[in-house]
């Protein structure tokens, strides 16, 4: 099974894409994050450009299964409202595919990775790097936030 | 020119296409409502289902432009957040094709069809009405809008 996870935004996506097979440890294929200004970009190239790459991601690594994080009531609505958008991009690309979603919220996520709701960004990474068997925490922060929820999904799956 | 008037929803969105020249009154080519409902599909699939009829809407009648309501503060969050994906995926359809977007606010547009921002919506359906030399007044009430914002659009670029 193939599991990219994405944590969404318009600035900066990260995204995660890892391998799992019965019997062996989940294996990272990739991880970064997808970076858009709006001093190169009008707003709709901006979501243009965050589809293309992910559709491209899609179609390298095939995955059976797309993790999202879900949003959770922000106190910045107009933040909140971008992020709604990419969020219906990433979402259509991966309808286009017949890929299924899970959306999984960052308690959830927190709690299937280290067993607590309430561990902290650092205990989370320190656990993403030790179960994916990585010499050091996978950077930027969005790439390490996407692989976790796609981590998250194999732990709900299994 | 020929200008497409959409007023995002997921469950109900609204589109109105116009052509205008110079000298002749501005005539509707269609206008009409993409439902989808969560009864009969997924999330995503809906979303697929929204951007599928707006791209072909967008390769039948080629607009040279896209005028979409600007979406304002909501107090139902989750529902901004639903506007906000489809918003997404139309701006996406639009990106894609270079089809140039204006967003405009409800109040920009009452006060662009009727000459007042406080204008209720039966007076603003009624202008619309007049000024596309229809028989009746267009339905259901999410064309009638996307029609207003389509003209909108007209009346600002004059």
């Amino acid at each position: 099974m193939i599991v990219i996870g994405i944590d969404p935004g318009l600035a900066r996506m990260g995204y995660g894409v890892i391998e799992t097979e019965r019997g062996v440890p989940p294996r990272p294929l990739c991880h970064g994050c997808i970076e858009t200004s709006a001093r190169d970009l009008s707003h709709p190239e901006r979501l243009l450009a965050v589809y293309t790459e992910v559709d491209r991601l899609l179609e390298q690594y095939q995955p059976s299964h797309l993790a999202l994080e879900k949003l959770f009531f922000s106190r910045n609505i107009s933040s909140a409202m971008a992020v709604s958008e990419v969020r219906g991009i990433v979402l259509l690309a991966a309808a286009q595919r017949r890929i299924p979603v899970t959306e999984y919220t960052p308690n959830q996520v927190k709690q299937a990775i280290t067993g607590s709701g309430r561990a902290d960004k650092r205990q989370v990474q320190e656990m993403i790097r030790r179960l994916l068997r990585l010499g050091e925490i996978p950077r930027p922060d969005d790439a390490a936030d996407a692989l976790s929820i796609a981590l998250c999904h194999i732990h709900i799956m299994r």
